[in-house]
């Protein structure tokens, strides 16, 4: 059983915990200082398919693979899959994993995805509806950009503070039995909006959200910034990353020393070109799955707050004059 | 605390179940058999906004505050809100509800999303994560339409098996305090693909999905189709349903006398020229969250399966030469 603590947080019972992760990214992620890290990168970023989309659909497919086969696990050994992407009405994860056969919850958090599944996993988890379930998300630079922006081929200008959808996937596996790394507690988030309308800075969109969650949660659980070895948002880029600085210091809380961003670790900010930093569901996925995983595996971190953030827009939204409104979930996980 | 039963089946703890509901539609829908059980119904489909999509959101706006108001809570006593719809990036969802500031789980079902967000609202509920949950979902004619068809100003044919989208909406609230419908178990569905590519015969594509969930959900309790009220699905339509009947046969199960599909129930056949009947995730919602609450609450019917089928497809997979899968998630609700 779960246990509600303070206005917003779940405290998960002892046991639930992440026992599998992979990480896998494409050409350019491989390239950047995470490079190592991964469990697989990729030199075609088609992954031998046919189109862009079914490209993406892969890589789903394989991070999931990868999670089971690293733990010998099959697919049947699953009872439920949590998976979302950016792609209109998700088809990444549906055509991805549609093989697997695994009880499927589709979810949509933009590129919040990855805390989200990997929230609602814990909690089924913990509430005796499954003994193991998996979280799963990715994203694609060229599916993403011909479907939010413009056609690869225009070769459209970047604005200084846009970033660059990564390319890659993440997928954890969480049960009950004791043996992985602990979730201990989760803070749902809510829809921020500040009114932000430029869909070129989604950093600036989805920082108040961060900020929301994470006062939040400190404040539910009576815990200090610095308790945690890292707060590790996803992905806010560098122009959402100070905002979120910002933003907290304003109320009294400083995470100036132990903050990152899963924008910000992906690529080489000199040497990639990608102007405001990575983004998009596989930036936050294949980070957690694959670095930091490891990190609290080889007890370098102990003891974190992850929160992926999301912009919920749409092209039509945007056209429409609406706001980019921002979410983030949380997740508190030790090693 | 919630307990598995059998193979893909989740028996929910006693105290958990529905404690208001509503359903609201169009004008078409208004018009149709069951207009005089929706809550409100609209004779502007605009909702006084300047979009479809706008006015989409405003659907669920006035459906979720509608469920709050039936039982005098406010949005601040709901702890969870899970919701989606078809549109690109859900924006239904996220721009009706934002102005609640309810902490929110986003949800990517297509037409399956009435039975989604009341299974994991009921899960969240019995797993100690939340007192109260809503659920909400809607889908518009004329959004639907030229997302995933043609512009409504072409007037393209329908062809004999296309099914109408509905314009409408349903919410749900869902607690742990006994005093609501009981919500006894629920069965998730896996992605069931027949290799369908008609975009334009959703039923044949979702009428697997419904078959397996089913089956599943009565071997694993142990019952049979006849000790059922109701065995509701949505939104097969005629020939779904048909097809549905067909599948069950040839498994041994007998459904054609207490069956019945709310794409079937919304629409006058043979008056509102709808084809295969009607769809959408406001089908579903809307009918369930009035008619169908209605009689449970008046004990009419008292012990149900709500079946909700979804096509996970897009534009875009139908495109690139995709088949059109299916899933269906289950909830047995008595009065």
């Amino acid at each position: 059983m779960s246990e509600r603590i303070g206005n917003r947080t779940i405290k998960i019972s002892d046991g639930i915990g992440i026992i599998s992760s992979a990480g896998i990214a494409g050409h350019k992620e491989g390239e950047g200082p995470l490079g190592e890290y991964f469990d697989t990168t990729y030199t075609d970023d088609m992954l031998g398919q046919s189109t862009w989309e079914k490209a993406e659909s892969r890589l789903q497919k394989n991070a999931a693979q990868l999670a089971l086969d690293k733990v010998k696990l099959s697919a049947g050994d699953i009872d439920i899959i949590l998976a979302g992407d950016l792609l209109n009405q998700c088809i990444s994860s549906v055509f991805g994993l549609r093989s697997l056969g695994i009880p499927y919850i589709g979810q949509y958090g933009a590129c919040s995805t990855m805390a989200q599944t990997m929230m609602l996993a814990s909690l089924l988890c913990d509430s005796g509806a499954c003994r193991k379930a998996m979280a799963v998300t990715s994203s694609h630079f060229c599916s993403a950009e011909r479907q939010f922006r413009f056609p690869i081929e225009y070769g459209g200008q970047r604005t200084p503070t846009a970033q660059w959808t990564v390319t890659g996937a993440g997928a954890a596996i969480i049960d009950d039995s004791g043996n992985g790394k602990p979730i201990k507690a989760v803070t749902i988030g809510k829809i921020i909006d500040y009114k932000i309308k430029d869909a070129n800075n989604m950093g600036a969109a989805m920082a108040p959200a961060a900020a929301d969650t994470i006062m939040n949660y400190l404040k539910d659980t009576n815990t200090k910034a610095s308790d945690y070895d890292l707060i590790l948002t996803g992905d806010l880029g560098y122009i959402g990353s100070e905002l979120l600085i910002e933003l907290l210091s304003r109320e009294g809380i400083d995470i100036s020393k132990n903050h990152n961003d899963c924008g910000k670790l992906i690529y080489d900010r000199k040497g990639q070109d990608v102007h405001g930093g990575g983004s998009g569901c596989g930036c936050c996925g294949s980070v957690f799955c694959s670095y930091i995983a490891k990190q609290l595996d080889e007890k370098k971190l102990n003891n974190i707050l992850f929160i992926a953030t999301g912009a919920l827009m749409s092209p039509t939204s945007s056209q429409q004059g609406e706001s980019i409104p921002g979410i983030a979930h949380l997740l508190n996980i030790t090693s």
